[in-house]
């Protein structure tokens, strides 16, 4: 069964070895362990539903019982965590509906609009940025879940494309196009249990986003229910026919409509796929020859450059201390000593184009000194790239949090980006004594620029009240880094209510009064999801 | 010196041979060459300005001069032809800006909201779907030139990103990139006359979108003066911080502000680009394989594909008879006669890349019977690819129109659309007893699906009202044949008045309804460009 306060299956663990708990007491001091607060207690701790007398529509299944109402409150953010992990739900659901038909949907809407309720569409529950979660509000809340819209629809290979129902996870999805040699190739960290309509809904970018591109790229039309109306929008290969409709739905975060369906784009699956590991002596050798590969249309599938701090640290975490050992001394002689970076390379493919595409990009590592490592570390990736963030459970056990922000900018910008949000959280805990363990990597290269990534390990307090203090402390300060530098609030999770106060500063007042005139076009009652990606005018 | 009632420069002349005539007049028969309207008699036949006497804002010019508004009264479209070549100009600008800034454009826009006067934005005058041609109304037309922005404003050749004025036309555009060793890759078959605000604003694609992207794909970010204030637009690698802002205003052909500048992404030129011919005995076989490269992820640059009658018809105008018929002699022992299809393969990059891209494709080309003829005429498409339109300027002298219908369709539905969009078309001059010869290309190859892009030639009346009546008849039973077979109404070439009609069809009333709030959102007032893209709500 899903984890209810944390990162997946209940089954599912991957402990911190030793020298994994030694590094990170040696960086940051011992994390000290506490208990969390029961699913009774954090059920008991909810207020009435305000919907539990209300009739639903016809044939809609509409659950008002505490755990359902806990189960649909929260998504994965630092701050949900603790509201979870703590037991302080604070604001849940009223009742949560689960829709099987885009009909369900639409007379969810006329119903939620007619009845004066709030509605908060729900995909997988694994928004990082508040995209769920409901806010004190006069008007009842209900989450429309879904998760049982989740079949295909339909699939046409000469056109290379699918229609799914919204709800549908990742791996469902992908298993579904397997069974038709097809692929979707959308991998983010979340692939587990995010969702098409959530991908959609806040713009998602997956690992593999070199080759399949962004979910932008993916998403050709679809269906979407709107308190005015239905919003069809059908697949075209391109059109130049006035606005893209598509724009509108991508990145609206529940605002403006419930996605039902979605049509996207597919791709036989690739014959042949690896991933290799190249270590360069420093950060300014990896991220030259990063640009490098991003800029010369090399074929590539993956580009993953980890900084040096990073690199030490995925090494720790690693477990099997010898052959790290055993390797790491290699790399030494050969130049890749302390301040070593790790690029992951991938190549996907028929045979032929994987050899030369490789080739190609290994002789450009070789002009920066890089050091060509084999498929092993790679394999290991491609093993837990999904399993990354089982590590915030074990992590949180011993006491520690973990929370990451990311952005992109442009290259000559991306080297200061990068420190200026470090640094800033080195510093941000040190009025209460705490460290803060930031390494950094970019996963998404562009020609134009990079994503940078960053982790955050530090120590909780085992209180509510100063857990969220610290994670404010330490959100406000890398957020303003990344403002300051330029960046973009979010590259790939999306805004939520936690980016919400950065984003005048990319769209300029202009644009944000153009979006807020788009989401009151299709919400004029402002019924969806309130607060989130824009922030109310005052 | 610019032609003022054709395309192009008035020094050059592609004048049609005569075995090209012949092959016209068997198809349709001969034309009748008749004199066209001086352009005294275009002058003088306009209605006084009401601009003349208004005082422009502080230093900004303001021309109201008859030869200056018969000259930015209209494009490129068939419809607009007929009204230069007859001089039947109808309503023009009341007068021709030309800012130099984006803060005279800014002032432009304050000083025409409240003089109540309506602003067209005129970037090369190319479009071919009316989208600078004024419209009869009460209040008078402000025509803003964008040709003084012109010049590279920033280039930054690490993020590789530069920042034009956007009224650059696209020769100046690559030739200040060049300079530098960098392309932007955007060639539209208006290319020389076309500019980026244009591109912008009307979702451009060039011949190379394979490699370089539609102008959707290479616009970053920039600033766009509306009548609520100005837009800025910063360009980042990607971003998921909502919506994304150069979507509201791509495509959005002039409605709701004025591109003043913007941002590109640009490439490095590539260091080899050569285009090569393949033959097919059939369509059958050529759209396989064009299908299949589309779908390979080949890394080409340009896929190109004839049906049997544009190849035909090519090789019937391009003169070289003798040549031309050791070709044919050569393909048809190859299995390539009647009915054969030439595909234009493009690869572009460094020679190691050019050379494995086209190894790879031509050996898919022989899995469909493709017969490989080098690069001569791939090297004369080169030579010719932006004179085509000057044809347009030869047949009219000899008594024949010339016009284009475009759209994008799925690859299952691509044979079926060409096959009623010619058909429509042959039948589409019935009434009058004039035959129209179509025939059609794919240009732009996705791996969903292709553009469609069909070409028709019939005799011209020598009479306004009559060529206007055949105009209509002809564009209205090819656009109901788009919509019928589910293209979307343009690929490439916008909305503008010609196609605002069949817009509902693709955007729904929803979809019209939103981009309508767009509209207005922006322009309160209605100033801008009115009754392009969509039409007014009755």
């Amino acid at each position: 069964m899903r984890r209810w306060n944390g990162w997946g299956d209940e089954s599912v663990a991957y402990p911190l070895h030793e020298g994994a708990l030694a590094f990170l007491a040696d960086r940051i001091g011992a994390g000290t362990p506490f208990a969390d607060a029961p699913f009774d207690a954090a059920c008991a701790s909810l207020a009435p539903s305000r919907l539990a007398g209300l009739q639903p529509p016809a044939g809609v299944a509409l659950h008002t019982d505490a755990p359902t109402r806990v189960r649909h409150a929260l998504g994965q953010s630092l701050p949900d965590w603790l509201r979870l992990r703590y037991g302080c739900i604070g604001t849940a659901p009223d009742g949560v509906a689960f829709p099987e038909s885009g009909a369900d949907v639409r007379a969810l809407l006329d119903w939620a609009r007619a009845q004066r309720v709030t509605v908060i569409a729900y995909g997988g529950g694994t928004s990082v940025a508040g995209h769920v979660t409901a806010q004190p509000a006069a008007r009842p809340v209900l989450t429309v879940s879904l998760a049982r819209l989740a079949h295909l629809v339909h699939l046409d290979r000469e056109a290379q494309l699918a229609t799914f129902g919204a709800g549908v996870f990742g791996p469902d999805l992908e298993a579904q196009l397997r069974a038709h040699g097809c692929v979707l190739g959308h991998y983010p960290q979340s692939f587990e249990y995010s969702t098409l309509g959530g991908w959609i809904a806040t713009r998602s970018s997956g690992q593999q986003s070199l080759r399949y591109g962004r979910i932008e790229q993916l998403f050709a039309g679809g269906t979407v229910e709107t308190p005015r109306g239905t919003l069809q929008i059908p697949a075209f290969p391109a059109s130049a026919a006035g606005t893209d409709l598509r724009e509108i739905v991508l990145g609206s975060e529940g605002r403006l409509g419930i996605v039902t369906e979605a049509t996207v784009r597919v791709s036989p699956a690739p014959q042949y796929e690896a991933f290799h590991a190249v270590f360069f002596p420093g950060w300014e050798e990896g991220i030259a020859a990063a640009r490098a590969l991003a800029q010369a249309r090399a074929g590539l599938s993956l580009l993953r450059l980890s900084n040096p701090t990073e690199t030490v640290t995925m090494l720790a975490l690693a477990g099997h201390r010898r052959l790290v050992g055993l390797l790491e001394r290699w790399l030494r002689v050969r130049g890749c000593g302390d301040g070593k970076c790790m690029l992951l390379i991938g190549v996907s493919g028929t045979r032929a184009q994987a050899r030369s595409a490789l080739a190609a990009a290994l002789a450009t590592c070789r002009g920066q000194r890089g050091r060509h490592v084999g498929r092993m570390l790679g394999d290991k990736w491609r093993q837990g790239r999904f399993r990354n963030v089982y590590l915030r459970n074990a992590a949180w056990q011993h006491g520690y949090a973990i929370d990451t922000v990311e952005t992109a900018v442009d290259w000559p910008r991306v080297t200061a980006t990068m420190q200026a949000v470090e640094a800033a959280a080195a510093q941000a805990l040190a009025g209460c004594g705490e460290a803060v363990h930031a390494y950094t990597h970019l996963s998404h290269l562009y020609a134009q620029g990079a994503s940078v990534y960053s982790t955050f390990v530090y120590r909780l307090a085992g209180d509510f009240d100063t857990d969220m203090a610290r994670w404010r402390a330490l959100k406000g300060a890398v957020s303003a880094a990344i403002v300051a530098n330029g960046g973009t609030i979010s590259h790939q999770h999306g805004v939520g209510t936690d980016h919400a106060p950065y984003l005048a500063a990319e769209k300029g007042a202009e644009g944000l009064a153009a979006i807020r005139a788009m989401l009151r076009h299709f919400d004029p009652d402002g019924m969806l999801n309130p607060g989130k990606l824009v922030t109310e005018p005052a």
